[in-house]
């Protein structure tokens, strides 16, 4: 992103080259991948600028000029609603001398109006006036600088990077026919929650990808997600979390609704396509939702007409998350903040005609993530400060981390190519 | 200052020289100008150890022994009244062991007693006690490190280079001529304010330098300030500001106050002569003082008889102001305290004798300016952030802010010159 | 301790040598050796982890399980009773994705769950589950890192080096035949105070080897410690000092009490010993022990039988020291926490069997150090601030302070040793 970037870079690329090069294969990542500046500049080059994030759910944005702040590691881009209705994701530094243009989390603008000499920014980010200036200058030249964005499923994503976007096509495919049934788009937020871990933004997503932690921290999850929660236990639990999904999928199939997966990230997703996940599995037969007594705590989303007790997973690269219950589902998406400190968001979506404190309680909705979400701050502020230690080395993946282990070969894989292209 | 600042030199040499090389021209600073630690330092060198910095007002030290502590990037002066009512500026540092001589803020001392061993110094610095040392112990080259200081118009200055200090004469008999009326050296201090600015001292000082942004973000100043604020706006007000200063001046002059001004600034000050610049103007006709209402808030000031609605303003540098109205006047000075912090102090001087509650009350004289503050305060932490951004890149300045302008052009002109001066 | 030491050790190197060759002889140390990074990361090598360290009382773990958590630099140790009652002391970081492991600062334990994922280790570290590890998984490679501990007179000391601890077989005679009569393995925590001092460890020790600044600082300690506090007063306080101490040694010595001393420190402590160093010596005949009214504040302590009102004073290394009077005991331990906060720990001891609110209060047995300690915390934050300024420059010790010369000068020629070796 910087101008600057190039400045340190023989450093830097001996830096990266040398620490790439003695990480020890299948183990987690030296301590300073967790916890440099200089690597968290290479994260947000190689890992974050380089597919779609998501930012949030359009409900936020319905109207013209509709905006929200998007945070990532100290930048902010202001994600707003044209005036034909399509999304722009502006860049929150003004032209002149650099103010932030926007300083409300969210709200309502015909334009953005500089605070510091009211520089007039349109929704899409052209400059619209400038007092006093000399007879050559360019408004052309000086609109706000842009990211892209784009909806799909009433999701809304951004992409940070300088060239062409990942092919998103695939991805929107299989969201439509996973999340489709829920109506995303026309849902309503019924609770948002925002808060920060203490650690390095691939503790987090090393910690949400992997369910191996779930049996001794997450004993709710864990209770009903016998799929995803049981595959490691041996007791003997994990074979009929399988045979239950089986059973499931076959009876729910019937129902027509949609069963199975699509898994295209890591190695799987061809050069150029957005990586995704999605996936259909059964709650423990108790929950007919992931609610705290297992009942229903909203009316069916979209349309969808009967409970089928099932529980809809994607996933947009490694930060961006859904999960798509009958009654509810819940956006989640992780971004880095400081190389110490990381982003979370969770948003809770209904139906968009349920009414608040008729047909649901937000507190109901949000308590099963929430709870898990608690239970995993805490455990991931404790790794971040193991990690820190002089005496840290790194340890070796289970066979109940595929994903995470996984997620970790292909970041190391990316940042190789990035530092090798560089050099050449 | 320190001893130790030629051990990193070589790199910190390579760094500055690349990043003024790579600085456009006519436009604002690069974003390392505005947080990079190695610039502060130099800025400490080169922009703030060469000239005269007000420290505060005489009236905090009248008798022998009073004294305040001057803070300016993490470091302390003493600023004490000597035996024969001269002014010493000591380093706060004991020559023994590094402690603080003192600790207090301010107060009255018959000495400095290191709270540490007790060695004792006098009120010149000199190191009076030191127990138990050895026979060649020499206290004549433990005196406490001093920074020159002088007294002028009631206001103290420091100079914290090593060499020679910039010849002050100019300046002081352009102060005595402008603030002479105002007899501010037996005025009172009204109210005193000390806060921080979220933001490198550079963006602090751009902003104070200009009024491009008054019409936006100042409206009470605006309203008070046509002279200065109306000049650029593009609706006829400029010119009939200019015109009301003419007549103003016209008329005020035959009162005998001084009208007109100075100004040795930037590249118009002489080599080794402190800049400075002094002039007069009108308020709007509706205002009589700088106030809420228009109507003074305190009695007429040192030898002026009757009000003529001007505003007095002084700035020695480009951190240090005095602005006086016929019934108060106001010091303001900044310091750079981090890369992105920085010290603000106003003090709000009246006539030595106004009674306060009787004549004066403190929050009625600092209203025009703690308001005007706050705001920019806002503005200048928003300008920070933004200029943190990846995406931020140097802008262009507006014919609003010539003088923003010339501040930086004379900074990278210091710079540049020292820089080659080290590497010569 | 870390793997990536030897990343940088090129630049270190340099930085290291040059600072060192540049150091004054019989001076303060030079600015960056109180407070940069780069020199905390030597001290923890070549000064901390080169001696025992003392942790704390044995009476915190009483019983197999029994534990608490030794904090230094951001490191922690869980030191654990053994099965059998030795004592363990283990690096709280999981050997699988590095949590850590044990959460509460003190406590019981069968065996250390890691919070994460389940891993199980035992008292002694060794890794007793895991699940989920592929077939050729090597337990017996995945213990806890450990670091020796060990028990002396009722202290816990722990070596946290590499190699062979030094000897402690000298100094653990020595403390038997100095603390034995205080029977403190039998003892009781009467209080406990953990708090920061904000400076570098290296002042924090600085401080506490003189008492040069006793008489200004310290007023309570001094009016109670002639022998100490009033050596190099220049009013021939220190010769009446000297004479109630040899006036006391006979007829102490007479009741069969300790007396004298033996110092192995420094210069004095062979080769692969650790050095220490015990004395004993008189209060001011006024105090039978070191509390407020000068009464004793609990019962004797272990084999003692009549007050003499003596002082034994321990010191092992430069970190850890007892101070045992006949009611009561202090264990007083600095750590660096980082390179500008150094933690410190106070542990009142009294006799076993005391009944607390009927036999001591344990504000009254903590009064003289906690006052003391408070003061000190007090200068030694002055102290770091100023050696932060660009004027600090090294200054000269008195001859009250040679205690402080010779551990700096030990410091440095200890660092001077490693950086050759390391460069050879």
């Amino acid at each position: 992103m910087s101008n600057d970037a190039a400045l340190a870079s023989e450093d830097e690329l001996r830096f990266m080259a040398d620490l790439i090069q003695r990480q020890p294969k299948g183990q987690t990542l030296l301590q300073p991948f967790y916890c440099d500046p200089r690597v968290l500049e290479w994260d947000l080059e190689v890992a974050l600028r380089s597919g779609w994030l998501l930012a949030g759910h359009a409900s936020r944005i319905r109207e013209p000029g509709d905006y929200f702040v998007y945070e990532i590691a100290g930048e902010q881009l202001i994600v707003v609603r044209g005036d034909e209705g399509e999304v722009h994701a502006l860049v929150n530094v003004c032209r002149h001398r650099g103010s932030r243009v926007c300083l409300e989390a969210e709200g309502n603008a015909k334009a953005f109006v500089c605070p510091y000499h009211a520089w007039t920014y349109a929704r899409d980010g052209a400059l619209r006036s400038a007092r006093n200036m000399p007879d050559d200058f360019d408004r052309g030249r000086h609109a706000l600088h842009r990211a892209q964005a784009c909806e799909v499923e009433g999701l809304i994503f951004l992409y940070l990077g300088d060239g062409d976007a990942p092919d998103l096509a695939p991805a929107s495919r299989a969201m439509a026919e996973f999340l489709g049934p829920h109506a995303l788009a026309s849902a309503q937020i019924a609770e948002r929650e925002v808060g920060v871990v203490n650690a390095n933004w691939k503790l987090v997503i090393e910690n949400f990808l992997e369910c191996y932690h779930c049996a001794s921290a997450h004993p709710e999850y864990t209770r009903r997600n016998p799929v995803t929660a049981w595959h490691y236990l041996e007791d003997g639990r994990g074979e009929s979390a399988k045979q239950l999904a089986v059973d499931w999928t076959k009876r729910v199939a019937q129902l027509g609704h949609v069963v199975g997966g699509i898994y295209q990230l890591d190695g799987d997703a061809p050069e150029g396509v957005q990586g995704f996940g999605c996936s259909r599995v059964p709650l423990d037969p108790d929950f007919i939702s992931q609610t705290r007594d297992g009942k229903p705590v909203a009316p069916l989303m979209g349309a969808l007409r009967v409970f089928d007790g099932g529980e809809t997973g994607v996933q947009v690269g490694h930060t961006s998350f859904v999960l798509a219950y009958n009654d509810y589902a819940v956006l989640i998406r992780f971004t880095p903040k400081t190389p110490l400190e990381t982003l979370y968001e969770f948003t809770w979506l209904v139906a968009g005609d349920a009414r608040r404190g008729t047909d649901y309680e937000p507190a109901d909705v949000a308590w099963l993530w929430r709870t898990t979400n608690d239970q995993d701050t805490t455990i991931v502020n404790a790794n971040q400060q193991g990690v820190l230690s002089r005496w840290y080395q790194p340890g070796p993946y289970s066979e109940g981390e595929p994903y995470t282990r996984s997620f970790i070969e292909g970041y190391l894989a990316r940042l190789r190519q990035a530092v090798e292209a560089r050099r050449a």
